[in-house]
């Protein structure tokens, strides 16, 4: 039996921090075992908030650095294909064709797409309403099964499966109907507590960071602010750094005795800071051993490359099927048919 | 000095008649000489208000019959270009990469979208909200300078402009800014007064139609209804036949007795209609000769699609210069420089 299809990416903004493992790449690794994963670079989606040639121009250093921290994440670029969405200018025909299929209300109805126009303070533009619908393409241009999702993106998958069984009953069986497959919800805390970990914040551990980095930004991280010496009773609950201990330090019994010592007042917090950058670095310690491996240059590139051409000649045959159904083959064949012809005579 | 250049077009519903002869190709066939025009066959456009497989397969017999009416009403085809839309796949990426200089809201205010999808007894879909930035696509696709439209569509090429603007200020200059080329409104009254000429209505005579297919049609034309013997004085303003006349008959002369005749009661409609007869079959006389000429099996569609062809050379040069500014040949030359290295090695 064939493995289902999985299709899963991001919008290329740069390399990867602990807070996109345990979010989304954890759970990645664990797919690709059980499915057939497909993982777009999703560089068309950067104009439906904003339109920057910067952002657009660097999307090839910052694809180039997500995917390698995807790899080095445990991402198996011999088993799985990354793919440039720009790179398969088939996507926007699809897009195109699927405009017919769906209401403005329908869209305007996607809760999402009016918050990510607040946030950006911006007029809703015509492509950010387009949104689920090119993401749509994303997921039937490979002929998807399933696309794991957060919370808020249930209602993106919502649109995909609608137009999915629109143009199906309209113009015959083409697509799967793709299910939503919803992980644990998990936004890590940042160093410093109160925000979640990002880029932005200036508050996260990169998956490329070096030991010594992680060393240093593990010294700075917030603890329990009540406890002012280290003979003080401290709460480890919710404290930043017992959160990445139960994540990242795989020795289960150093850390029950930490929380103990914590509690009583019998641990100092450089201690416990120094056991979770030496737990972190452990941990990072197999994904560096791959980053050496694939940080050959060209090499990532290479990968990226390939996946966008294999991905588009099944893209393309995807697309040829769909014009079949709808009629546009028809009108070239026609067309070409009598003009060859005119031209033999 | 370079011609400018014209876009314009209609989507493939079929054979011309009268009505769209005064309506447009009177006017197209005068701007051929000024100007550089290329005519689109916009069957992606169907797709606005509509699902329907038979109109699509249809279309391809449906273009032919336009541009060899086109050809015989006087469009020269070594001086202009035809394409047919769906030929040409970038126009799709263009349209992908204009949706985000638009918002919703300025889309919502362009009054006859509204119309249309009232007209087709449909809610709003996507595709139709979006039929404007799509046409900006078919003009800035090969940076027309002119667009002769009917007054409902200046407000299309408004948006056009718009776009164009707010593409040449954020990327660079590129796109010419699309002025509107309004003609005289016109459209002709059909064979039965009170509706105008179209297909639809049954009251049509085709630019295609025999001798005696016009003598038959003009025979069954209404006249002045309180006139119900020759000998009654007739009212010749409103009436289908004068219109007639005064439109395709070239002997004004015999135009102006026959009115005064029919003022006074001393004319029968039969007369009246004979006349008309002979004179639109004189009207067609070169359209005849011309379609003689043309309809050599394939020689149209090679026409459309050599045009096709030509005018997709141009398209795929400026979407090229396009993402140049966006900055996504960037992202691939990138990719691509890096990934050699890699494979010399």
């Amino acid at each position: 039996m064939e493995k289902k299809k999985i299709l899963t990416g991001d919008r290329p903004t740069g390399k990867l921090h602990l807070g996109h493992y345990v979010g989304s790449i954890e759970n990645r690794v664990k797919l690709q075992a059980e499915y057939d994963c497909t993982f777009i670079i999703a560089d068309l989606h950067m104009l439906t908030t904003k339109n920057s040639t910067e952002a657009i121009k660097n999307s090839a250093d910052n694809a180039v650095d997500m995917v390698l921290d995807s790899i080095s994440a445990g991402i198996d670029p011999e088993n799985v294909k990354f793919y440039l969405q720009s790179g398969i200018p088939e996507i926007n025909e699809m897009y195109t064709l699927f405009q017919s299929l769906i209401t403005v209300s329908r869209l305007e109805r996607v809760p999402s797409l009016k918050d990510m126009a607040r946030d950006a303070n911006i007029e809703m533009p015509f492509a950010l309403l387009g949104y689920p619908v090119l993401q749509a393409a994303d997921i039937l241009c490979i002929k998807s099964h399933l696309v794991p999702v957060g919370k808020d993106n249930v209602a993106h998958v919502e649109i995909s499966r609608e137009i999915a069984k629109r143009f199906n009953s309209l113009y015959g069986e083409l697509f799967p109907i793709p299910e939503p497959l919803q992980g644990k919800e998990s936004a890590l805390i940042g160093l410093y507590g109160k925000q979640k970990m990002s880029k932005s914040a200036n508050n996260a551990i990169f998956l490329s960071d070096s030991p010594e980095e992680v060393g240093r930004k593990v010294m700075k991280m917030t603890t329990d602010p009540n406890r002012i010496r280290a003979d003080i009773p401290g709460k480890v609950e919710g404290n930043p750094v017992f959160i990445y201990h139960d994540l990242f330090n795989s020795d289960k019994k150093e850390v029950e005795e930490l929380k103990e010592r914590y509690r009583k007042g019998t641990v100092g917090d450089v201690e416990v800071k120094e056991k979770l950058s030496v737990a972190i670095n452990n941990f990072l310690t197999p994904f560096r051993e791959r980053r050496e491996k694939y940080q050959k240059t060209g090499m990532v590139e290479d990968i990226i490359l390939r996946g966008t051409e294999e991905v588009r000649k099944e893209v393309q045959q995807t697309l040829y099927d769909m014009k079949k159904l709808m009629g546009f083959t028809t009108v070239v064949r026609k067309l070409k048919r009598k003009a060859e012809k005119f031209n033999e005579k």
